[in-house]
């Protein structure tokens, strides 16, 4: 595919600040006047949104296989490709997503116990060529992370899961990040706000 | 996985019956003592029949990809395989289930245009050796089937596709019939209600 845009993508488990991140993200590309598309997985559409809320509703009345997961994931990233991403990089914009295919390597795979080679197969079906330019992963103890995130409010299906589950979570993570050096920018998120921010203006500048 | 139920597969397009077809089944089987299941696909749990009701939403404000409409049938049946088919046939008790497998290669890929290798191996993935003991296809004329459903009432989101869409399905439904000729049974769902239910009592007296 013509990729004309930047395709930036934010990763990091609860609590480690990614909505402040992409916010932050946007606003430094703004005054550097690019147009700019903010947009998160899953969701993103309005039919990836029903997939969101199918697969983040903590009061589902059955438990979700993983496969129908991991499937679900993907289902909500082909229609947000096909109705957003792929358009917006072709007309040129910058699309900032929260999440993309690292989580799903991290939270299904690492997280969930499914073999990577069937999330590889899957992201050659969905995704293809589309590969993110920057991955800002924010780094955090999950025991950190989900206190922030608990303080928040009421819990998604995905928060309520153990300290275990997100530290399998942040290693799968780490361990991506090792394996695309060149693409991923670690930040520790553990760091005060402008900490964050001075560590994520120094990865911005480089792009 | 053990197998000690049998399972039993519905197929064919909009208005060929399978719904009149799926009870005479079920009776057939219930006179002769067997513990039934009926469900159907895409569905048969809560989170399933929420992803159904995104498939055949005729009224979604956007056009839904093709991939992730596959999916999401996958997402769907990864569900219903773990939730309801696997343990009712490892309970011992016969599945009867409105489409299944070969609905998926007959509309994604024959009517969408999708490739049937991913079809292929989203099957090893979700449905693995989980096969029908036998499958009865209603075979119809398209036009006379869309007249048949379109008389029914409010038409879904597959139901308003062209006679042409059907007659690919059609004919991909006729192909898996002649690839896999010992698990299916070919039923003229063109002719009167009693004629295709002594076509459905020599399918099944078989089994």
């Amino acid at each position: 595919m013509q990729q004309s845009g930047k395709f930036i993508t934010v990763e990091g488990i609860e609590g480690a600040g990614k909505s402040t991140a992409v916010k932050y993200i946007q606003e430094y590309f703004l005054k550097k006047g690019k147009e700019i598309i903010v947009t998160r997985e899953p969701g993103g559409t309005p039919v990836a949104e029903e997939i969101r809320h199918l697969l983040l509703n903590p009061h589902t009345k059955e438990i979700i296989d993983p496969k129908a997961e991991l499937l679900l994931m993907f289902a909500s990233r082909a229609q947000h490709i096909a109705g957003v991403i792929s358009p917006a990089l072709s007309a040129g914009k910058w699309v900032i997503c929260d999440r993309f295919v690292d989580a799903t390597y991290a939270y299904q795979s690492a997280g969930r116990g499914l073999d990577a080679k069937w999330i590889a197969l899957l992201e050659k079906f969905v995704v293809n060529n589309l590969s993110p330019t920057l991955t800002i992963l924010l780094d955090i103890e999950p025991a950190l992370g989900l206190a922030r995130s608990r303080r928040r409010g009421p819990q998604d299906r995905f928060e309520k899961e153990t300290v275990e589950f997100f530290e399998k979570v942040r290693h799968a993570y780490l361990e991506l990040a090792q394996q695309h050096k060149k693409r991923f920018a670690i930040i520790n998120a553990a760091e005060s706000l402008s900490a964050v921010q001075t560590q994520l203006q120094d990865a911005l500048h480089e792009l």
